[in-house]
């Protein structure tokens, strides 16, 4: 093993960034990156033996220690940059960022692309049952059970964007390639054909479909409810590739389970990795354990733009991707 | 149950088409349809008994009795018309129906924008592991095996059209809006943008994906074998909604399993519905048991033209979608 470079710039890293798996060799011969989850400290030891002179924090959703309060905060008083490996910045106190100074750079739209494909893949197997399929055909039941339920067709389905950013546009567009009719809702009308609504509800009444593309914050915190799902109808169905927590999980097992809506494609949880057992048995819901952005290309742009912000950084040049830039 | 009303045309049913399922009460409303599943006597005594007054066939290439070759057709000396309720009509000795005017009718284009959903949702399936991922949850993996595999990015992907008719057309269109390289082969070139190949071996020499879209004829039989997979390569993927003995299927197995090839979607084997054992626990195969072209409302579109193309022939009409029309 190479002695750890002193000269090199130090990146505490917080949570457990899934860019580990891939390009671990890669960012630690550029950065000396403390990875808590290598050392026989705890966490929290861990954390104060570095704390006093870490500037730069590279950070994912995901796993312990992985969300960024201001109490955490205010453990590193020169910290100066914060880096998440995600698009969504739901796990970062920005607030606290911004009356500290601190700068935040995301994975912008570097999995947009990946995450829109998975959505609507989602889509196709739930409308056309294709799990459904994989599983009774390998458990050996075609030849025994000769008969297979009607699926529904993709085109002309009513497809309701919740949130039309990067992602929400391309799944729009994607689409509309299959003869689907979008509409949508999000913070502000778009240059697009589309309709847009301002009530999620609303577009619940005219939609068969949703597909939940918008960022957690405290306003779609809980958006799609019981309420929602009923103005969706016993045809609807659900596509989740953004947060677990837009929706009330167990009021969407509930209309599961009680036929209220058709079935679901989810890709995010409340409690991950945990999937509520309800869900597990169900024949009418595919379910994935929040893989929608990850593909060999996504990560290899992911790792150039977090390395390429860092350098950006220590060098004093403007991030690449930056959310909040003091 | 209603007395069975001579007066109607009657209709003799070969194979065991999926229609009778759904639409069995509105076609028995219009015709006279003889049922050789529903009676107690063998097939070849049901034929016998009605054989000499049938002048109309309805098939489908499913069930006993679905191949109408020129020695069963030989049974039937008055018959005129045979409508058959799939696209493909490889089933039918279309030869001896030239040869004796006997018109035939199939389901043309009903099916195929369903079928090309099916395809790209195979696809998509097969790329980012979708029913993998649902059985890695379902079974209850995620809080128990933390990673997964990196998955293949959907766009830029090289995607091999094998036959851009109907089908293979829409498939081509819904790729292209994710960003995916159409080239194709096909009996013809055709006015689309989309580079054309003569040869399906150079074909797979530029491709990632064949998508396998052509009808079974002699041409295309046994088409793709050992050969064309290797020039596909180890990142390769097949892709068959078409017909199973378009593809050699031990040689695609031995690729599949020997890692020659990445993966494959398969909606149709050789002999249906015996799917060769070796395919059932490959977690980078999709299974699915022929169902690619089955959705509510394809089925009442072939309800619809099914019994259009019969009222048409007893009126002495032109068909709706003839394959032969003497």
């Amino acid at each position: 093993m190479a002695e750890p470079n002193t000269e090199m710039p130090e990146v505490l890293v917080l949570g457990r960034p899934t860019i580990f798996q891939f390009y671990d060799e890669q960012l630690s011969q550029k950065f000396r990156i403390l990875k808590p989850w290598e050392s026989s400290l705890p966490l929290d030891q861990f954390i104060s033996t570095h704390a006093q002179s870490v500037q730069a924090v590279m950070c994912s959703p995901k796993g312990i220690g992985s969300q960024l309060s201001s109490s955490l905060l205010r453990l590193f008083p020169l910290l100066r940059l914060i880096v998440t490996t995600s698009a969504g910045v739901d796990h970062i106190d920005l607030a606290e960022c911004r009356r500290r100074g601190i700068s935040v750079a995301s994975a912008a739209t570097v999995f947009s692309e990946d995450v829109a494909d998975f959505a609507v893949g989602l889509l196709i197997d739930v409308l056309r049952k294709i799990s459904a399929a994989d599983r009774f055909v390998k458990n050996g039941l075609w030849p025994v059970q000769g008969d297979f339920p009607l699926c529904s067709k993709v085109g002309s389905r009513k497809v309701g964007i919740v949130g039309l950013g990067s992602i929400g546009l391309k799944v729009a567009q994607r689409l509309e390639a299959f003869g689907c009719i979008i509409s949508y809702i999000s913070r502000k009308k778009k240059p697009v054909p589309y309709p847009f609504y301002t009530d999620v509800h609303e577009l619940a009444t005219r939609c068969d479909v949703l597909v939940i593309c918008c960022a957690s914050t405290d306003q779609t915190r809980h958006l799609i409810d019981e309420e929602v799902l009923l103005a969706l109808g016993k045809e609807g169905i659900i596509i989740n590739i953004a947060r677990g927590d837009i929706i009330k999980e167990m009021e969407l097992i509930q209309c599961l389970v009680q036929g209220k809506i058709a079935g679901a494609g989810l890709d995010v949880f409340k409690n991950e990795p945990n999937v509520p057992e309800e869900l597990l048995s169900l024949d009418n819901v595919v379910l994935s354990q929040h893989v929608a952005f990850l593909t060999e290309e996504s990560f290899r742009d992911l790792y150039e733009l977090i390395s390429g912000n860092l350098e950006a950084f220590f060098l004093n040049k403007p991030l690449l991707s930056p959310v909040l830039d003091d």
